[in-house]
């Protein structure tokens, strides 16, 4: 990777501490409550496609999926599902709103030590008041110079930020594990990026075809893989 | 008003445009879709507490009252309300998300005005991805050298905001509707206040005493009476 780099944007969710598998385990209790009503597999693939249906109104996170499973179960059970489970739902997104943040194996200890020669931003998209609740939970507050939340993470997106923050796209560097969130946008700009693929990502996040050969893209497996690169 | 001052701090939601009444009528369509299980007073009475005993999990805005309306519906009718009324609820919530944005008396004509002479910033809190749409749909974004949507605007959020902007807060002056939120916590911090009352603020937003006396303190009718203070 290029000496020049000054700057290194991470990712939060699923790149330092996991969270799709929280999300995926509320869904999965979802379509098990909607079984009196239809499968599994149908109800999954329901709220899958109304989730992508309201992002433009409801944005990610929890908030919006607890709408989505309930405005889905209303429809899926033809509205004969009972008011006890649409409480059952709305129960499940709070506790998706209150999931313990488990750190990615080596997290705090790469963030600590990149800290010393670069200037660290984090950038997560998703809810305001969720993002900076788990980003308080997870101790590394900290180690970084700026916060930024984003409603989306698409190319125009990182072109603002990057002028609002005088970012020279040469000198940043963007840790994720979402191609289509993280790593193709920031490469389009000319900046770097570094793909740590996670298992859990959600489908929406995939994209069907990339370009590994692109001269500033790197894949690693771990987080701790930063270090001989950015060291 | 000192001369000094050189950064404007707006509210948005109630002080340059209009967003209570619409809050308002959505309860008041609530209340009346749970009139078979209770009266309207009781209705309004639990919403209005469990919006704010929810507040620090769900935060301000328009998906946090559909959240807490839908749980308000199931527990006021002692579970017996029907999921089409469910949906219902949830669909009042989309209004709200998709509410036209009307701009209050002379916004934009004063907001343009005093960008001639001072650097305006819009604090304003909630959720991301609706402020954001709101604040496009105005017009007024490109007033604005800086957009702040906050979790909370109590006086450490103001704190650190002030620290992150390099703001004196005795070059500062924010304006805004709720007293709660806009003005007590921007005094506190030796800061200046401009509070332009709106018929129709929260009661949440309330206070019950402060200091109309505060030397940094003023109180106008109306937007475009900050143009002889601030000219």
């Amino acid at each position: 990777m290029k000496v020049r780099i000054k700057v290194i944007g991470f990712d939060a969710d699923d790149t330092l501490w996991d969270n799709q598998p929280h999300f995926d385990a509320v869904i999965a209790e979802f379509t098990a409550l909607l079984r009196p009503y239809c499968s599994e597999t149908a109800a999954h693939e329901f709220i899958h496609r109304l989730q992508v249906e309201n992002l433009p109104l409801y944005g990610f996170g929890a908030k919006s999926l607890t709408l989505s499973m309930t405005q889905a179960a209303c429809r899926l059970s033809h509205y004969q599902i009972g008011a006890a489970d649409i409480e059952r739902i709305i129960r499940l997104g709070r506790k998706l709103l209150a999931m313990p943040v488990k750190l990615l194996d080596s997290a705090e200890d790469v963030v600590r030590r990149l800290k010393e020669k670069y200037t660290l931003i984090l950038i997560t998209k998703g809810d305001l008041l969720d993002q900076k609740r788990k980003l308080r939970e997870s101790g590394l507050e900290k180690y970084f110079h700026h916060i930024e939340i984003l409603c989306d993470k698409q190319v125009e997106d990182y072109r603002e930020l990057f002028d609002r923050l005088r970012l020279q796209p040469e000198e940043f560097v963007m840790v994720g594990n979402s191609l289509k969130s993280d790593i193709i946008p920031v490469l389009e700009l000319n900046a770097h990026a570094v793909y740590i693929p996670y298992p859990a990502t959600w489908q929406h996040e995939n994209v069907d075809n990339y370009d590994p050969n692109h001269q500033n893209f790197v894949q690693v497996d771990k987080l701790a893989d930063l270090l001989p690169i950015l060291r």
